[in-house]
């Protein structure tokens, strides 16, 4: 029996009233006027709505903030500029700053005990600001983050001896620009699942990660999979829920 | 103590040949003048080289085959066509055509029994090619493969129904052509790993499938993983390995 | 109160059966395996659901025509081929192929009464199929379509003579290909709403219709509306919504 | 009788002079050297020449306000910083300067009560300026503007509660960055005209846009339609025309 | 005065009758059904109205044909392939067919006697068809044509060695693929107006004449002028006209 | 007898000694260490090396400058910026900034009497500076300019009105952004040579002026040349070159 | 003294003809009315002109190449397909033609005697007709070729197994389609020059070989150079002018 | 025997211990938490890893050059502003800042002798800081450097009177931007290696320099190889691995 069928056998049998069962089959929104909110989205997807800040005035970033603290969720605003930051600070001041990640966070309760091992590797030093959003967010969705920077395939042993620590995690995010060929090369080496991450590091024609996005989904090494470039966010999201299969199965 | 470390002390400490530490240094190949077969690669990667056939003439894909068969590991041709399949399957009757997957197998060994579930979800009828070959290679890998077809978002309620059937899924591939925006829909709707394949159904700005890798790219939902267009194969393999992690754990 | 609300209190009032509500919440489909047949697309769009004939074999064609045959609803195919056209007539002769416009139909019941004038305007001789489609697509949705042919803007004159004519219609498709000039033109001199269709005639930068297009987008006259190239369907059926607006009010 | 003819006549039996029959056949304008403003815009297109303001002096577009004001026409500037708003405003104090939709407008006379609605429906925040440039064009123009803000796909159920007041609209104004799915969800759920919007929001391979106007070209619902990436004002315009065809019926 | 007033003034004073004055206003065309054709073409742009052979069918391009020559006008097919040739020779025995220019002609009257040299110049064998092409319009049109075949910039003294019988042409059309060097080479040596045609000669990222179109317009050298790829027919009309002015200053 | 074997017989038969051969079959150059200044060019092109601003410090811009004084030459440096312009003029204070067509211009000598009309028409007022450095170089080159600004497509009729006065030149340079429509509105009217002259003014897909610059390359209008985006300068190079054939025949 | 000076010298001084001297000066070419061969090529090039095949015809081809015979030159004809070859060879049986290098081949004269190392390596078999294409043309110039084939970057220790023998060639033509990562990682290991060729075999957005260009452009390795897609032909000459140094210094 | 086979027969014999042989198998890094700098590469690749400024702080960069320094080993830090460049020199004030190419060095050993000529061409001053960053990386090198700098195609003679100085050279960097044309018309005239890079020197449809580097790839003339847009570094280092092979050999 679906849901749905369960739900209205219970509204005629008396068992749940009209308006209880709504909330089921309608989850819950806060309209803020220039924003409606979503409240079931940590039920639905794991996690709560996530802000994005760019095309939005640091005054909206702080009521979406605090909106989501008010309903008792956590909160997480990526792409923060120093500035939004501190206007947020100033009136929500449990809130973090993550300079590096570019990331606002805020705890309604304490993070989950961290389970299960994420990789984070990064092609080289330039992609550290992608790469730590990733490591940042897989870590407040309940990963150990195991961070192997700077491991590019111009010098290949540098990556060799990290195989050992790497073949560890549950899944890896492989994070390069220029001509993003790590993931490749991680990939027919560990027999995990692999999330590349393009990034924008790179000039000429592969100015803003075009050359790494399609050297990532076109690699030989089959099963690689591949987010938007510079989105750590996304990554780190799929791996948590990747890494919570291996540690809830 | 490093893999390396280790296989050094067992040399010198005369536990181990030189001839015998070579391979675990420098792994098997088998050198067919025009291609260098990869024998370890099941080992590595959780399965045996994959043969792409497109460029290759069909007494290449052949070859491959058969070379493989000698090393007792199973084969995967992928874009197999008609004519290729023909003139495999009359040297190699063994070998099995799988029409709408355009893919050739070969067991060396019977598969494993499956463990696990993977949905593959698919936007319309035109993705099938894509759709059954990456259900093909989750089953061959090892997974459970509940087929979900023809569920767009022009007529959203066919989704709505099959909610419960999808959160039984431990990862979800959708695959879809025109504008992409399935797996935005079930990536907002369910809390698992979802693997987005564009396909190149479409016409006009959408021919060749970049309109919806883009879309996926690009999704408003967090998570959602990308492989190239019309990539069943790779999307069916990260499926399998994601799988595994559930099914292991 | 909401539509859910007042079903939820019917059936909690026992005025209506959990299974009677089930399909006012979930609306009904076809199972045919390979698809999804979405019959209620005709109530919720005010058309039932077309078929996108590439990449569907002739049996599939013709299993969804025949499926919505069944159903009482009346079916369009397009992009149909004259093969696809040839296997679907011989199982279902009532079905009709209109060869310029490339489409298959097949009615139900009669078509209603046409009401409304829809002017289609093409640039050229060679955009015939694409004003073909969108024509034959409005007629069926209910407009009286006036065919203007051959009017492009390398002769003013050719279009000048037809002012009167086109001020008649609520709405006007444009159609056209290499440079994509014309929407702009007619958009400047008449005051009603323009749906711009660019083809992928033309040759070498054009080739594709990405002139056209990209012409329509950036119109110096505000108010033009677009749809993909060659996209004769589409724009027949915002034609005929917008129409339906003007004859129903 | 054409209008040519009817006109040709006239003069030919002495009811019109040539100096009368002159402007009917070439409509007026008004030459200010660096432009030759088109004051017959209003009588043929519905709306009096809009200002686009990027690449003019604010010298320039205070001059263009003023002769359009001197004609008895209302103005509408687009596009317009801050910076030319102050100097237009300090020597046109009557101009109004609207800060999120980036417009100055200017009104030589009441507007017209509005009548019918148009919805303008926003996926997200940093949709906003877009969606109100759109919203304010369509009141200018006669509408009743419903809006409907931050409703995207990542949280469906948003856009489910207020599906019975989109319905009530004449015409949608559907605005959307990143993967720009919303237009195509909201299609496949209301049998109404839908322009779809897409905007800049977004980064890496959604940045200007791109994936969000592709996605809606390639639509797998029929009949929505397309503006150029952030064209608020296009899909304003186009609504009202539209939405008078519905009022005026 | 202006045509229109004195048109108009004429009129007034019944010099001229309504039904004598409508055509000076508003030109001939013949309507063909299928087809607008404007038969004032040749007064206004010195050449009559061209067919475009792809998108139609043979029956179309031998009625526009025929009506052309019905109207005593010379007519120009272009990109005809040798099926459609055959159809129009088979009604229309006097019509010509160019094989390496693809064009079918037809002539009225005799035509012009040749006045003024227009050179045509062509990087390599590859590129004589758009070379034909382009030789075959100017001639048509009134020029003396001089070819000058395969004289790339791999080999400069083959170019070297013609400048002073280039230097005699009054316009030079310099048609290359590939790299599409040879213009600016030929625009630093002769100051002559250039017109550059870049043709789809090349493979890999040439493939198209992309990289010729670019490396034309953005030339180093100032005063070239640049058609679509392939496009000879326009490059020919373009010569002629600037071949004109000098014949007849 | 070619001009190579007829300095080749003066110089054996003493005519001509090797040291005034040499410079007559290369060139002169003055060589800057930073660059080597054509000194020729003006013999050959007929105009002397202009000096592209952008990517050169003020310092060389001004050097090169001084330098072609010194050899007698007039100098046009385009795209100088004003702080360019300020060390220029500093220095060399003959020289004269044209802000609006952002150049600067140095005369050597009297410009000559100008002859021939060259008509510069701008789809819009945006347009305007690149229409002024078409309207300035041709003028310098010896050009009667006659500009006709901001009659763009959208208000056909204000074309219509100039009509006669176009048609007095000898060649026409048409400027146009966002859809690019003007030029082929204009080649239909007019039998002259026309340069087309895409701008960069608009937004969304249209920016940086592709839009129009393949509206311009596909017209449906033959014999339309056309150059780079924002290339007014080129654009009036090229219309000089064909003013002087009219003019000079 | 320059060349030209001395010639000059010599000319004034009676130790030269103008004859004599003015091939000197202009060299040699052969004109074939559709074609002006080059003679000069293999003197100023080191080898002779090279007949691109794509858009000649076969009689073309074959006079071409009958021309360079009869200059007692040897001839390459690239991507000449087999219809081609047949006719070239039945009219000139000594041309050899090599089916997967797509190569027609004439020797005028014994071939040299080959010195000095030339490795070209492909990554999968798919790549071998381009690699093949190098590797003539490579022999052909003067170079002992050692080809190594099949190693691509998903089974790294195909290529760590070749190290040894890779250090030994001067230089390195690395041939890769798909994500095109071969050549960063050969770089990483080798001081040699490599030449990286991208190839068109992949699919999606991979097809055309646009994915692996750009990664072998943005190379996060310096020192890689790259040509054409499926370029093998110009990866062979620059291979063998770079061995040439190497065995001639 | 490989160099594997001979050091684990070493380690077998007890003549190279299991810590001495491990290095040999796995080179050195230096773990500096960001970053894990390769100290191998000088060995490897022939010079030490090189510095890329972008995306790194200035401490990072200071760090990177200072652990080189501390390894001995001589450092460059190429696209380094000067704010970048005053910070290391704060700290380690032997560092030299070279302006025009953008560059950091620091030597820790003196550079080698000189030896062989690598010619560098620029075809206009706007090309400097890219030919400057070529001439210093090769210098630095090994190489001798002779610059010609200006000598574009608007004006061949420039370059012609360079040709003998040219022909001394063992390789040869061409660095242009706009049409990129230098690269084909000097490897039409010089038989050795020849460098390519485009750079971003242009507007309009050059501005990244896409039409240079589209022009250098499509090259008529066999065997230029081409690097990224505006990477002279790259440029440099393969023409010193040229060098090297004709000054060794």
């Amino acid at each position: 029996m679906t849901e749905l069928s369960s739900i209205l056998a219970k509204v005629a049998a008396g068992e749940l009233s009209p308006a209880a069962a709504e909330p089921l089959l309608q989850p819950a929104v806060r309209d803020l006027g220039f924003a409606t909110l979503d409240l079931d989205r940590e039920r639905r997807c794991g996690h709560a709505e996530v802000i994005y800040c760019p095309g939005k005035t640091p005054a909206q970033v702080l009521a979406l903030m605090q909106a989501l603290a008010a309903a008792g969720q956590s909160a997480m605003a990526s792409r923060a500029s120093p500035d939004v930051a501190a206007v947020v600070r100033a009136a929500l001041p449990e809130a973090v700053y993550h300079e590096t990640a570019r990331m606002l966070t805020y705890d309604s309760q304490p993070l989950p005990t961290p389970a299960g091992r994420v990789a984070v590797v990064a092609a080289g030093t330039s992609d550290l600001p992608v790469a730590e959003e990733a490591a940042l967010v897989a870590e407040r969705l309940g990963a150990v983050v195991d961070r192997v920077f700077d491991v590019g395939v111009a010098g290949l042993h540098r990556l060799g001896r990290q195989l050992d620590r790497l073949r560890e995690a549950n899944v890896l995010i492989v994070v390069a620009g220029m001509e993003g060929a790590l993931p490749s090369v991680v990939g027919g080496l560990i027999a995990k699942p692999i999330i590349a991450v393009p990034t924008s590091v790179g000039y000429g024609t592969g100015q803003g990660g075009l050359a790494a996005l399609l050297s990532m989904l076109n690699s030989c090494v089959a099963g690689i999979t591949v987010v938007n470039i510079d989105n750590g966010f996304g990554a780190g999201v799929a791996a948590a829920l990747i890494n919570r299969l291996a540690t809830r199965a």
